[in-house]
């Protein structure tokens, strides 16, 4: 078999990068936990019809088919899931009787998606999602503690950039909206959601021509999006705007509540922000809506995303009101760990190599390695029992810090070859600092600017 | 939309259910990396050609296609995988030049088989793989190596039943074989190996209509298959058939090694055997075999199974032989979940629940709540601020220990509410006992014995 190349679109890790993963989906999970989010994982699979239900994302399904099918489409009804809202939604009207509501779940997956792969997009990916569901009502406090819970989450990836969540609300918008008469206030709000990508004449244009705005409504649009503050002090300024609606109170009254009650989270790198421009397009949002930017990767558009259904899923008997938000966990990691920009300080979890003097002594190694385990050290027994020069060599090159040696009398040396320090040690009782048990993600900023 | 149903075949669990796979999925990652082990994931998608190279599970195989692919077939040449050792020497060879050998790897992931679904097979299931591969040659010690992680693993396990591994070597069969002067080895091992599901008389006839062996060698076949021993007095009862081979002392002296090397690791519940009629089918084994058996759930067929490969990956230039098991986390998992044998003892990872007077207090109360969860104590707000007893009782429901009330005097009680104990706490220091902070798994036998 010839070497085989990677598929575009499908991204995969090499050992120390793969750790960099394992440790936000493990920092992601604890936090998430810690707030009483119960983890599920659901099915890769959905039948056809569910995941055709939003019409626009048909074309990026992959469907399945077995490979020798006599009983021809007899599994044409599935394809894999393309998000993790949708298998969620039917996880919970599947599981409706059997659930307690209000119903936190995270939920850590692969999602997959048939379109072109470019930069921040791919075939393959993991999200790692948070809910809140309710049966019948969902309180709007739900929103802040879902708001807080990702707060929380992305300020204790401390080794990733800043993160600037930036938050709306769709009763604001479609209450300025209404308040200011306009006719098709979807139709406005799918424009405003370009102002990121085209520039403001541009959308401008579009609201008089494609929307049929009169020039002060365009005028006035536009000078609700350019509002966007760190705290509450956008009320005012959309108040000076002189619009008044009744959905309009109650979207700024929930918005700003909602980052009041963030604000003691916020620190230098995790910000919070109303940032009047966010509609979230076509998605079926009904209250607070949530993007965020990465800082130094605002390319890659928005990392982390949701908001408020007043119906995420619904049976005929109950209806489900949810809000949630999503991360984007490869669309964040691919870049920075391609880049190098974040790399593991070490290729294997082992913190020590016990060396070998001989092959014979292969079952003491193994009994002082076994010592160490039980004390929760990772630990590796050299392949064979080469010169010492080239056993530490070959924990050099697996970055594994710690080289343990047995001597002729029967007493230990452990050697860190960092710095060349080399103690007297016994195996039961021996650990190492708390740093150098697991590996570390270390950043490296060189990398990200000479790429 | 009406209320949706299971996919058969496509195991899906609660939250409590999940969070007992969860647990397992940590015990053994925590217990690979402890052995050095670099957890790696690979995409799901391979190749059609490397998911067809051993052609009798072309039939198994999911194709994928996109929905809306206009170009034909440009997608056509991929399809989900169906184990883990496929994806694993794709990825050795892909990454040959990044990676330190001889390389420890696991892997936990899903993987898909379009077979038709039945007692413990499923078209979607999760396995837990560890190998270690080397770049030429990978010496036998590490064969012992991946045994006795494997048992380390299953060991802590606790909640499961029983384990019984199986051992035997291909060396020490084929050796035998070739000692008695069988003329198709591959075919006497093929017909050993229904042994598990045919009477002996059965396989006796085949061996001698089908694989045309002599009344003499069926008997030497049949008594070397019926030895099992936990120990490595096989050695003696083989010798005692009167064959000779170098192949088979070279088994033997292999198998020996590897049950001797395991003896320190046999508890009441995780035994090792070697167990002379395992011969792993048409599986390109060529030393070491394993197999498992759950104590209580025989049916189930081998649970964890896997051996030695001369080359489980060759580019031209190099060969990678490997030794690795698998260990089938849903095979294990969905029956005894599914009979109520293992439930989780809460459906939310909350310890605690803060109890609210009155809406006014959320504040005070998230504050208490952001408290507990500096110190690690996963905990969640009351969802509403209703009567303390129908507070109590939405903690009961969920199985969630702890409720905490915060008194008008500022002061702070926490109650067990299993027993109704009540003591004085603060947030900032309270924590619960050690066996409170994330669900336990607990067995339930009447469930099994009921069911």
């Amino acid at each position: 078999m010839s070497k085989p190349r990677p598929l575009s679109g499908f991204p995969e890790f090499l050992p120390a990068q793969r750790s960099v993963e394992r440790e936000v989906v493990e920092t992601l999970a604890r936090t998430f936990e810690l707030h009483g989010f119960s983890g599920i994982e659901t099915r890769a699979v959905e039948p056809m019809d569910q995941l055709l239900r939003k019409g626009d994302t048909s074309k990026e399904v992959y469907v399945l088919k077995r490979l020798q099918d006599t009983e021809a489409g007899k599994d044409a009804g599935m394809g894999l899931h393309f998000d993790l809202t949708v298998p969620f939604a039917r996880y919970v009207l599947e599981n409706a009787g059997k659930l307690e509501f209000p119903f936190r779940r995270y939920q850590i997956q692969k999602v997959w998606r048939g379109e072109r792969p470019q930069e921040g997009r791919f075939r393959e990916f993991m999200q790692a999602d948070i809910d809140i569901v309710g049966q019948g009502e969902l309180p709007f406090h739900h929103d802040v503690e879902v708001t807080r819970v990702m707060l929380e989450a992305l300020s204790k990836l401390t080794f990733l950039p800043g993160f600037r969540l930036q938050v709306n609300n769709r009763k604001l918008l479609q209450g300025f909206y209404a308040g200011l008469g306009l006719d098709d206030v979807d139709e406005a709000m799918r424009l405003v959601d370009k102002l990121d990508k085209l520039p403001v004449e541009k959308v401008r244009e579009m609201l008089l021509a494609e929307a049929g705005l009169t020039a002060d409504q365009a005028d006035k649009v536009l000078g609700l999006a350019d509002i966007c503050t760190p705290d509450d002090s956008f009320v005012e300024q959309v108040r000076a705007l002189g619009v008044t609606h009744e959905l309009l109170d109650e979207g700024l009254a929930e918005l700003a509540q909602l980052v009041r009650e963030c604000q003691d989270l916020v620190t230098d790198t995790v910000r919070i922000e109303a940032d009047l421009k966010i509609a979230r397009g076509l998605d079926y949002y009904t209250g607070t809506v949530f993007e965020t930017r990465l800082d130094g990767y605002e390319s890659l558009g928005s990392i982390c995303s949701g908001g408020r259904y007043d119906a995420l899923a619904s049976d005929g008997k109950n209806t489900y009101p949810g809000v949630g938000i999503s991360l984007g966990v490869s669309r964040v990691l691919v870049p920075l760990l391609n880049k190098g920009v974040l790399v593991a300080d070490r290729s294997v979890p082992s913190a020590v190599l016990v060396a070998l003097v001989d092959e014979s002594s292969r079952a003491s190694a193994t009994a002082v390695a076994t010592a160490l385990r039980a004390n929760g050290v990772p630990c590796e027994v050299a392949a064979t029992a080469s010169k010492f020069g080239k056993q530490i060599r070959y924990a050099e090159r697996r970055g594994i810090p710690f080289v343990w040696f047995t001597q002729d009398d029967g007493t230990h040396q452990v050697k860190d070859i960092r710095s060349g320090d080399q103690v007297t040690a016994t195996p039961d009782a021996w650990t190492p600092p708390a740093e150098d048990l697991r590996p570390q993600v270390v950043t490296n900023t060189a990398s990200k600017e000479n790429k």
